[in-house]
């Protein structure tokens, strides 16, 4: 029998930080293999380890009864022409859906199945988006100034797959070509 | 197989009201015998069917990798000293979860156990209440003026149990006293 009594923690509508929780953040050191320009990437890390995204595990139980949140917040950069974004990750368990909220910036979310079907939504505050199962996705901020924050939940067994991202890539990425966001075949995409 | 696709929808981040999707209105009248002064209900009523909340049913998928989400938004006000609040309800599958967060207003829920633990959570804008398996809840906004706003999300199995409440109220009722919101036994509890 489940005997957790209810909690509350505080999240910023604006910025996505808690007073009473500590997020795992991701500097940029931590997402080597994941741009397509490697040159890029190196000498950004070497020259600044910038925090490219933070979020929150609030080590809710991994059942199906429960529903795990947070926010996560993404700053704004670039690595060559390639947005900073998040990992990216299937669920371990595929055919669980995660819905995200959009608190403030503009970014959107990057999308796909193992079939090769590839959704790319762009979000602004206010804007609710539906993962559904099946759908790996991504964050990205497409913002050059500011923040991109969304506060999320996904069911509690849903469990992280991030190595198939890691290992193939998604098909797309998201680039800025002329000033604006432009989605692109990955070049580096391992079928 | 899920061959759901990924969808957007917007809810404003102060007042949870969408430009793309519809709400479910619960105006007074839907809300007969959930407040305990029932001569100041029906003088209320008589006068002005008001709005007392509304939320949103995105229509999910009712399967345990889904999740239901949407906003919620309480109206203020009062009948007699009891605030204005959701009916509130139980889940049918009962050891599931829900989270909330507080996008504007000052309000909180009321949680309490079959076995009769009751929780009263004070919520302000950027709070996030956890409402774990086995906790019916019910949402009410304390302040005088202001919306009370929350997005929330659930597992898509959980169900709505709302007769166990309707039938047997929840232990405790939230009433101004003195100007401060104040816990008290209620008084027509069906134990």
């Amino acid at each position: 029998m489940n005997d957790m009594t209810p909690t509350l923690f505080d999240f910023d509508v604006e910025t996505g930080a808690s007073k009473t929780a500590e997020p795992i953040a991701r500097p940029l050191s931590t997402l080597k293999g994941y741009f397509a320009d490697e040159d890029a990437f190196n000498a950004a890390v070497t020259e600044d380890d910038a925090m490219v995204y933070e979020y929150f595990d609030m080590g809710v139980p991994e059942t199906s009864g429960n529903v795990a949140y947070g926010t996560t917040r993404i700053r704004p950069g670039k690595i060559g022409e390639e947005y900073y974004m998040t990992k990216g990750h299937f669920h371990t368990v595929l055919d669980t859906a995660e819905v995200y909220y959009c608190l403030s910036g503009n970014g959107g979310m990057m999308m796909e199945t193992p079939e090769g079907k590839v959704e790319w939504r762009e979000m602004k505050k206010g804007d609710a988006v539906y993962v559904p199962g099946r759908w790996a996705h991504r964050s990205i901020n497409i913002s050059d100034s500011e923040d991109f924050v969304m506060f999320f939940a996904f069911p509690g067994h849903a469990g992280h797959d991030y190595g198939t991202i890691e290992t193939k890539g998604f098909r797309k990425l998201l680039v800025e070509r002329d000033g604006k966001p432009t989605l692109i075949d990955n070049p580096r995409w391992q079928g």
